[in-house]
């Protein structure tokens, strides 16, 4: 079951291109990893301070499950590398995705209130992992954002526990992680998940401003 | 009349790249067909789950008119292939597209009490097929999302038979149908729909809230 | 001071990839021209009915002050070239541009009772021919829109003789008319014209309501 | 420490063609330049009135510590030189971007009485050089736009001064300048500020309106 890390590196920078061109990861924003081996745990995961839409291979890593680098690579694993790792744990995921985009992180603020994003109705949740009707209800939890990882991938694998059926989570102010049993289905999800938060988003932009 | 199934499938292959770079046809969705035969009848039709902007010959299947795969193909043709086969047979069409746009999603959604969105005075109008001048007014009706897929066509078929006049309808919180004589009309009432949608949306976002 | 004909069909096809890419000229929309020859008037202007992303060189026909065709090319040019000769006429322009984006649309709806939409205080004002200060004033006159052409293009003429220092008219629902000395220029005032649209249009949506 | 005067023009080059893409630099707005030498100071910088999507090497000058050009280059420097030198002396740094989009013009507006804006709590600071948290709280300073530009860049050095902490200026209804270590760093900080001034306007038209 083991993906080779060449196949997982150009993968990841065709992800990046992708989302680049779409505006969901400016300035050296996002990052993305994929499962190499799942026993001890190999991620290859991008390189801290990286542009997404211009990576190269020598900008993909090779981390353990304590989200260290392993081998000879040059630079730091993605600060947010144990986040990843916190997630590949709490979900049978292969692959984890985060983007920065303008509307994830308006959402993010929004309803940071309520706790989470509240989705429903919506054609789009078919696309997710298991969903097979409009009607089914998703609720994206908002976590508070933290500069200690630690910390922070605690309160996701906290989050993943009391919210077993969540497809993604924001952090406030931050931005969207969702995840996948493979690549192609993590970057599903976090298309999906871009057009459900934009689409709500401006329908609150929309509708007369009686509060 | 035959068109040949390549020419078909290279045809929906760009259409499905062009609509990709605007957006409107995030995740899987959104599906596309093409008439090869009229009796009887075959679809050239992409195959269900297939990310729009990156399809290949294999994503396009060959359907008749019980909305099942013919031949050998790998894969299912769109879940959606019943309401193509039913707009087929309700207007002289022989193309169908279906957009999934955060616009055509938000405008279903803000005028289902309506029962439709109406637009009229708009240059862009001209462009429908057998429309001559801006001061058309055309009324795109709504239909309330289904999973059952046999129902939600009798459906379709019922609404181009009581609207003789509609070049489109939106499926509630599903996004855009419209067709055309060939895959070039098809596509231009795609456009000009989605045009004249967003348009109508960023007003009611710029007007004052007065209500 | 001729420009060949080769040359003109080049340029215009690579203005039409642009300002598709912008997504100014959805479905047919849109039509451009500059002037081959003053005496007697030769204009190389868009075929009506096509993509303007996809232009060929067939795609581009040659008119006289008539606006009518000349020689054997296929198919008409577009049913605005009788405007695009009263701006010829009215104005020491060379080529003219309309684009039909969706910020033209809305303001040229929002601003009507206006008479137009008035911009002051923009470096990009600047970039308009003869303009050498952000304090310029432009006024960019609103015009109803109008199937007759041959009224339509006298009301062009007498708006241009009104106000002899526009260098844009907005054709109500319809979108933007510009021009410039070449097509460089004419390609540059579309795009301030744009942005100054989209900026005071996104302005008013961004403002308080009090109304 | 020279950056050789090649390798400049091909980044300046890289730079115009993505901040095209992204609707920053319509018309021939935006103006970019590096430092390629120290003592004495020499700047290569955008020509005056260029395409910045289209930049060729001949677009690309090179400019000493009064603004005006050296050698035998055809065309003027950007008419904003003087600001590019004046921060440059003012910070620490090799590169200075302006961009002129949609969102910085309309934010150096809406927030001109306040001085400039502040923006806090975004992990999207980080990325900004020195900055370790999203608890960072960046004060962007608004200046008037002004034609003198002998005046305006004594403003811009007198304002960096007051503010020494600042990363970025906006000209009001002009756009945006940064600046960097490198051009690297500087088209990070580019995107940075962008993401920040869309997020935070798109946020003021997401709320109610009680005002």
């Amino acid at each position: 079951m083991a993906l080779a890390f060449a196949d997982a590196a150009a993968r990841l920078i065709k992800i990046g291109q992708r989302f680049d061109s779409r505006g969901w990861v400016l300035g050296t924003s996002g990052n993305f990893s994929v499962v190499l081996d799942e026993e001890p745990l190999r991620l290859a995961i991008t390189r801290s301070g990286t542009q997404k839409g211009e990576l190269t291979a020598s900008d993909i890593l090779e981390v353990g499950d304590d989200a260290s680098s392993i081998g000879t690579t040059v630079g730091s694993p993605s600060a947010e590398t144990r986040l990843h790792v916190a997630i590949v744990h709490a979900r049978p995921a292969a692959a984890v995705l985060h983007t920065h985009s303008i509307w994830s992180t308006q959402m993010s603020d929004r309803f940071v209130r309520q706790g989470g994003v509240a989705i429903q109705g919506y054609e789009m949740l078919k696309g997710l992992s298991g969903v097979t009707t409009h009607e089914h209800r998703e609720f994206i939890p908002i976590l508070e954002n933290d500069q200690d990882m630690v910390r922070l991938a605690e309160r996701v694998t906290v989050t993943l526990q009391e919210r077993p059926d969540c497809h993604a989570f924001l952090l406030r102010r931050h931005g969207l992680y969702t995840w996948g049993d493979d690549l192609a289905q993590a970057r599903r999800h976090i298309e999906i998940f871009e057009f459900l938060l934009e689409t709500s988003g401006r329908m609150l932009a929309m509708e007369p401003r009686a509060k």
